[in-house]
């Protein structure tokens, strides 16, 4: 791997990256502060993981990437770890069963924190000996281990978010945050681009994943975005109107997916006495009307932008208008829990409010390259059946965001913070 | 339910009952010792039940059953737990679905020792007022709690192993407990039954459960039974000659489930090196070619008798055998947790030692009556598809097991501590 | 085999078996009188078979159980249909995939007829040489290989009106025969039965199945059986009462299986504009109040009778009921295609009306012996997790019931002509 | 639906479209020469027909769309047929459920015959009265339907082709067909693309499917495109090289399958006597080295790339290299029945060969406008999850392919006449 495909920016420091990196492995044990070592065991379903091993897995990845290969002092802490914590890098060695990891009472939740403690002094330690790698890679693969414990983080959130769904008392993953506050007035209206030959793709000198790269050309027809995320409001009207029970708004394989189930509005959305609630991370509570929605899958979000006789964006469509300028920075403050507020402006809530999908599949960009090694399972097999979510969340780590970042999840997810942006074609 | 049916010996006083519901309580949570909170928190399978959630389990029985019907100064200790620890009993109740027991985070295994104490003392508290029941029928409901909890006892050991075989790192269930002894040399014989009409079913005034009624007369042909259970070398000879590669020793059914997995000897055993072990609650063990084999089901013990030109016992063989006097007590010290030795006798090892698979289908005595309302439930409805086990085993609380004693599972389980006793038709 | 497991009656000749053949052999071709290729080639499920198939299979059984062991000069037909047409005798050797059987589009349906006419005249060429067979042995197998087509006759029928009912048209298996009469008035009455040791099990010399031997001894209680089958009136006051939405009266697994589908009355019987339809042979037709009620599985029929305080017979109160003398013998014309009408007397129904659940799981009888070889696998494989149902119906071939005769189905099969008959504990 | 949006020609003769549309109904009938009706009763799996329901259902469609809507004096044939043979349109009204397709027995193939006779007579005869619907309206429903029978005339050979590879004795679907020439030497090169701004989409005044509009721009980075499709030979080195067997070839999702499975090479090799053999229409062959390799799904299709260190075509290249003027026109004659040689030149196998999976996912075009009303069913409602092939097979019907036709397949679909065109980023 060299510092053009994943690096750290052209001029951070060893040191920074060595303070981010105590920063990031600090905040992920904050995250878990209201969880009993019962809520960290458990596994609701094979697409999430428990609590415990995300905080063992994010470890591992520094031991796997780091400390194994090329700290010649170091001394692995469990042997068995390398096969319990690894998540799908065959080129690493085979792994536990996925959809088993609930099981795993033992190591206990004591003994991965110890298995944290002594893998972040061995990275911290400045007497440690990297062998074979040089100084700027070495920063490189930590900064790649914190952007991955990053993308954990808000998994660890989404994860117990949907155990807890499971448990008919309905607990809180966190307990004394303050609400968010939400500006009331903020109707929508249409930002319009013209057509032309746009360039995307990570283009600076800091950190991107690979599957970012390269930058390259592509032809965009006019088109025009949402300036804001659909509300809770839209996407009741559209509830309340019938359109779960109406194919013509459905891909048919959503269609197919509906009359197994049960489900006849987004997920964590409950009817109790003719009024809306919606379960959080902070318990349930009366659905905002003018909040984002959120916890929609590609198949709804899909067939509520043809209810409105519009259509997702592609990821072209949605980064072009990212890098535009236009779109208003929307940084939060430390963590909201909550999807951000419409506050005006052009476009609004591109970034750190819901992961807005697009219409496009997840393929590798023209000229494509995995990084080498087992690295290269971070991204590019996934790359089928899959879509392109971008903007992240309000659970997104600070800092963690690009314009240019693409997230993906299968069509039929909904337990990720997503949300809708509407498009259309151009005038 | 009146005491004819189901109740306490004639002669116990009801501070008999009291003490030994104290001592039961307090027995389950000695068998906990070991176990972690995200021990008890985890589900292995449909079948099996979280450690806390049996411990939950056994105190609603006391509370559904006694307290809430007929302690008019009870106070709920939470009106949820009604629902999240119904297991089956329609007459009080929809439950929690039985396969995500192990998604209950919360409540927290310490506000289920809470609940335990509220329980506890409402049982214990001779202020208490018990309105619209006699003071033998209310002992009555809580000798029946009293067993139902030893029942749950065994299941505890039983479900945890089955949970710790999952993980890959083969946890201990018991740490520091004396190992078992074994004597050697016993060869098995066969123990003769003349043809006629027996009795069958329980006849005394002690504690008994409603399947074991009516006492009634049967009529059997000759018959012969082993004197002591089927030994790990015995069924190790039908492994390694290729028992479990043959149809023709197999039932049907018990094949074609074969050919679904990858079983090849009983659950538990693993080979390494070419040197058999065995997974036991002490971890992993050689395999003793003396002891007892366990952990086989209904198919497996069936093939093994097929293989060796005999059957196994029908339920009332093995129930006349044992109560004609040639068994051998051999009733266990505190705790073995492993199967009994063979030690010389007309017939060993009948009870207290493994479970032992009969060919007799569970079904209801001729006149059966289950027990009035929702306590009618506890036997009855699962009247067909199950097979008898008699005996109890090594983990079966002492004083619980008798010989007219009912156990019942699918053929397909064989994560109870089931073994095998042959039979054979007359001379 | 000897004569004694499965031979012929003592006195009969060889010849009669030839003629017997003959008649069996023609008898089938005429169930399909009304099909067309088309028809013959479907399977609606895994349970059940294509028409073709079962035309081919009993051809196989008599090459492969009688002129590939003993006919020296026999030619085989093709050799593809030794695999083809096995059913499940692993002594033979491998079988086709039961549950693809209807993907078997060649041999074409004028080929297998092609094979019968080759086996048929093989097996009744006098001039045939047949070595190392005595000729009554060889008289035996043939007289199983008759009794083998007969049964699955009964199949053509109840398979082929399982794969009807698939079709929204629901054509009619049979054309043009008369409608079957019934007589209005039969009140139910109990008929006694007193406490005794009886002796039940195939005494005579004429043919038997080894699962009906050997006769053996057995005590039974006291009881009383319902003087005919349990009528689509009385049925439908359990239909109607609201017997599938109580759980009270089901087992736990019927209960399991009933909020898996959406099963509200029994198999083939459709609701429209209030008025209730059954589907049968003959195409659908209004409920018959006072015919018996038909196609039930084991969960429906124990949950009638508990429905009713009462329970069913165990095969060994039937057995001995029926040989009593006071049943009814109720021999049909040829068929009738719908369930013989209550008619006066003692034990009315009990042969060939409707097969009828009974208690009794199916095992062995003590002392069983399956038949040698391959042919041992016809019954005692089987002898897990099915019912016994005992009596014959309508469509079973005139001369093959017997009061001795065990049928066996899994608990939730009710696509055959299976009924109930209700029983209880004597006075 | 405008004659722009999905028209014939705009100087195309009603009575040319009549014409075809008699040759198109003629020909569907000439591929089922060699079935009987029992092999076009079959039905192999849920994604495949059987070849009776694809005689009914194109049927079906002319009378859907046209004759029921727009004929006033047309006469149905018979209600129920409506839903029977309604494949997917909400719009019309609800369909038989499609795993079961293969149970209708009824109405046979003489009645289904029989239908398209009364569809053809009542679509052909110049009396007919259609109101509502102008002259040349009319015409290109007409062409819609004749374009939706050849989509059918590819199915049919498929699904009958997968329901006969799954009978043991392989029969064949075509009898007597001269047997494909191959010429057997040309090699592999690589043909360059420049970058720039193309224009893709379907810009005729003929008939296309709404998928392939509205033409638009797209820019495209340098690429390259192999000049034939990779052969048999090609393929299996890499079978024999061990690729099924390594992970990092593998998209993940394509991985988890192989391990479910028992695929080790192309649906229909198979390796007899270490030769390798495939299933053709014309029943087993050796397999032809220099043959195209067919029936792989994208996964292997991707893999196989990938091992090559090359990638798949995106659909934009593989049109705008197939519109660039160098492919081969490679016309077929009437029905080779197998992949077309390949015969040197610049793009070679383009068209008519075997459809060729490109990286690209099933999307809308910008400014994707379905037809309206049901027939807006046709395309747009699959838009995910699946990957589109271009170019047509060898059995896919003369006059049916264009440039800028897209089929589509969810990526595990192997039983379609699919190949490989590899392609890379340019130089």
């Amino acid at each position: 791997m060299t510092e053009s495909q994943a690096g750290v920016a052209a001029g951070s420091q060893p040191q920074d990256t060595i303070s981010r990196f105590a920063q990031t492995r600090s905040r992920t044990l904050d995250l878990c502060a209201y969880l009993s070592p019962e809520d960290m065991q458990v596994q609701s379903m094979e697409d999430a993981s428990p609590t415990k091993w995300h905080l063992a897995h994010t470890t591992w990845f520094f031991e796997a990437f780091i400390l194994k290969p090329y700290a010649s002092d170091y001394s692995e802490f469990e042997r068995d770890f390398q096969y319990l914590f690894n998540s799908y890098y065959n080129g690493i060695g085979p792994q536990f069963e996925r959809a088993n990891r609930g099981l795993l009472t033992r190591p206990s939740i004591d003994r991965i924190l110890a298995y944290r403690n002594h893998v972040d002094e061995a990275i911290q330690d400045s007497r440690s000996h990297f062998d074979g790698i040089a100084l700027h890679e070495m920063h490189s693969l930590i900064e790649l281990g914190i952007q991955h414990e990053q993308q954990h983080q808000e998994l660890i959130l989404t994860d117990i978010k949907h155990a807890f769904f499971q448990n008919p008392q309905l607990p809180r993953v966190l307990a004394g945050e303050k609400a968010w506050s939400l500006q009331a007035d903020c109707p929508l209206h249409w930002v319009n681009f013209d057509a032309g030959i746009y360039s995307i793709g990570y283009a600076g000198n800091g950190f991107c994943f690979d599957n970012e790269r390269p930058r390259h050309r592509i032809f965009l027809e006019p088109f025009r975005l949402a300036s804001r995320l659909t509300t809770n409001e839209e996407y009741l009207s559209f509830v309340e109107s019938g359109g779960y029970a109406h194919p013509e708004f459905w891909l048919s394989e959503g269609w197919r997916i509906l009359q197994l189930g049960s489900r006849s509005a987004p997920l964590y959305w409950r009817k109790l006495d003719d009024q809306w609630f919606q379960f959080t991370l902070q318990g349930v509570k009366p659905l905002d009307p003018s909040a984002p929605v959120m916890h929609v899958n590609y198949y709804e979000a899909d067939a509520f932008a043809r209810w409105c006789a519009k259509r997702l964006p592609t990821e072209q469509e949605w980064e072009v208008a990212a890098a535009c300028g236009t779109a208003h920075p929307n940084l939060k403050d430390p963590p909201l829990w909550a999807p951000a507020a419409t506050v005006g402006g052009d476009l609004r809530q591109m970034l750190n409010s819901l992961w807005q999908w697009t219409s496009s599949s997840y393929s590798p960009y023209p000229g494509y390259l995995p990084l080498p090694g087992a690295a290269g399972e971070y991204n590019g097999k996934f790359m089928v059946n899959q879509y392109v979510l971008r903007g992240g969340s309000f659970a997104t780590p600070s800092g963690h965001i690009r314009h240019t970042y693409r997230n993906f999840f299968y069509p039929g997810a909904s337990w990720q913070f997503s949300g809708i942006r509407l498009a259309d074609s151009g005038p």
